[in-house]
């Protein structure tokens, strides 16, 4: 595959709490194996292109941890971003600078913190998704076909087919909605043609800024004039200066929403986006029994918990549905069906100045 | 008063892990207040009694951290168990040994480990079992006016009112109950005549120690050669070998279902055993709120939840009629209604090998 892997690592994660903090986001948890999710997604790509071409966008306060996680990439393929300023213009940056390298560069965005269960069915996406994008100058996302009618995901619409490469339909994408109500979400199921919203795209760096330029040129120009005036990344103080001036603004709503380039792949390797605890069912519940990540909680008449441990011993009696995560200095219980209310813990702890444990 | 205050401080309390551990057991925690179970029952009589007139009866592997806690006693004041023997030897022992210092002592028996909300009316029952003893020769039990059907006490079953002071009526003790079912408890509760058994007596030495005499001369010809033979309990060989030979067997089931000395008092002053976590509701729940022992947790959407912590902060998000622990190295998440359940939960760890955690 000779195209680009960006891997985009600058969420912090918060509905993670206890096991995410200010110094140690989602992506470098270790939630579903012995590796944090930032290196399950390096090594997911790793047998589709080498290391040169795997790069990885994240806050700079990360860049160590990743260089020590990640060892064997090239210490400039770890960009560090002086500011969080969504998506839109991490994507600007990374396709000007890969178009300076080589101007027909394809491009495959991944977030750092999402769970894939079949790899090998996702590369073949990938594959045929980087296909579509040199072929037809399209802009390629890869849709998820909807198992349960979600209300924590964006969906798109699909359209007709514009072209198809192993087998794998692209559809024009003909709208992108915000999360949607239950009832809502029902209509989407059942009408089949509205697919999950991965935030996995793929394009050639030359069609993608060159959207950009049309749709944000307050983005394309500032990153446009710092290559052309021979800036490089590593001039830091330029290019802080530079991003920080930015405007912080996302590629789907920014682009993906209005041009007419975007396509759609209805794609279905089992994603999750791992946006709260109950993220950790993707690990399947043993019958009659509890998930547990870290240490091997002792659990008596207690069912469909999820444990998660950073060393202490859980000890389960007779409960049922609930997250616990004992991490160091703090201890998180949480009834399943709660966990996206973790934000709003945060919240709480941040106002009790309890910032200490954030 | 003029009796000796006998503090029965032998138990481990498995009930209370991850809180009680082999190296602290229950009556050394703080449950209640920033006072130990230990230190409330020795601070609960100080009003009536000189410290010269408690005498805490423990483990051998306690004595130290009762020392450190309870500094103005006696050091002889502290009488350590070489080996475990239930109740019956213990009495035997103290009862010999305080008949030594005056043949006419009288003795109040109280376990270290229970909660007591009215204490002043708690010393009036003590005072009046005192001089019902003093004056009758009785063997004096004070029985709990029940609340609710509980099945996790024994029960004693009253008869006629054999005397009575201040007020305080004590009824003959006519028969020793097991803890009952369900259907049973709920008959005594109806019937009014049963009482909670408390494990608390008062007695002359002299009364208590010719009853075991009678009853349970295995117990009581060691114990009476030991002192006549001129030993002290400070002769720590002679003790170890004299006290390890004691049958252990409880002075309910030794002496009080046998003897027709025994009375009781229908008392209400508010008790609890603190058998279990549960028990912890006795610190009664804020409105629509959370009991919480040690730090404050953080709770959202949270009901009716017990939280002990020695130092992690708690959080909890949409659970209900949970015991919560966190302590160091292990944290409980246990159902209310399972709090019982407990025990077994110790032992599963013992058999998992787990004993570092014990």
């Amino acid at each position: 595959m000779g195209c680009y892997v960006v891997i985009m690592a600058g969420g912090s994660g918060t509905r993670f709490w206890p096991a995410s903090r200010a110094d140690r986001p989602k992506q470098l948890l270790k939630l579903f194996s012995d590796k944090t999710l930032l290196e399950e997604t390096v090594d997911r790509v790793r047998p589709v292109v080498s290391t040169e071409r795997i790069i990885i966008v994240c806050n700079h306060r990360y860049v160590r941890q990743i260089r020590e996680t990640i060892t064997d990439l090239p210490p400039e393929n770890i960009i560090a971003e002086p500011v969080g300023r969504n998506t839109a213009p991490c994507i600007a940056l990374v396709a000007r600078y890969l178009q300076q390298i080589n101007p027909q560069s394809v491009m495959a965005v991944l977030p750092a913190d999402h769970y894939i269960r079949d790899e090998d069915r996702f590369r073949k996406f990938l594959a045929a998704a980087t296909q579509a994008a040199e072929n037809e100058d399209l802009l390629v996302t890869l849709g998820i076909l909807p198992q349960r009618p979600h209300t924590g995901y964006g969906y798109i619409r699909a359209g007709e087919t514009r072209c198809s490469v192993d087998g794998i339909a692209f559809q024009t994408a003909e709208e992108f909605l915000e999360k949607p109500s239950q009832h809502v979400a029902e209509d989407f199921l059942s009408e089949g043609n509205y697919y999950w919203n991965s935030g996995m795209f793929c394009w050639k760096c030359r069609v993608i800024f060159s959207e950009i330029r049309r749709f944000l040129p307050d983005i394309a120009q500032p990153v446009d004039d710092f290559f052309s005036a021979g800036f490089a990344l590593s001039d830091e103080e330029a290019f802080r200066d530079m991003f920080a001036r930015l405007p912080a603004i996302s590629i789907d709503y920014g682009v993906m929403e209005k041009s007419d380039k975007v396509v759609v792949a209805r794609s279905d390797f089992g994603w999750n986006d791992v946006g709260s605890w109950d993220a950790l069912e993707e690990l399947s519940f043993p019958e009659d029994g509890n998930i547990s990540v870290g240490g091997a909680p002792v659990m008596l008449n207690s069912r469909r918990c999820i444990v998660y441990s950073e060393g202490a011993l859980v000890a389960g009696v007779g409960v049922e549905d609930l997250v616990i995560a004992a991490c160091g200095d703090a201890v998180l219980v949480a009834h399943k069906n709660n966990a996206q209310d973790i934000r709003r813990l945060v919240e709480k702890l941040s106002e009790k100045n309890l910032q200490k444990y954030l």
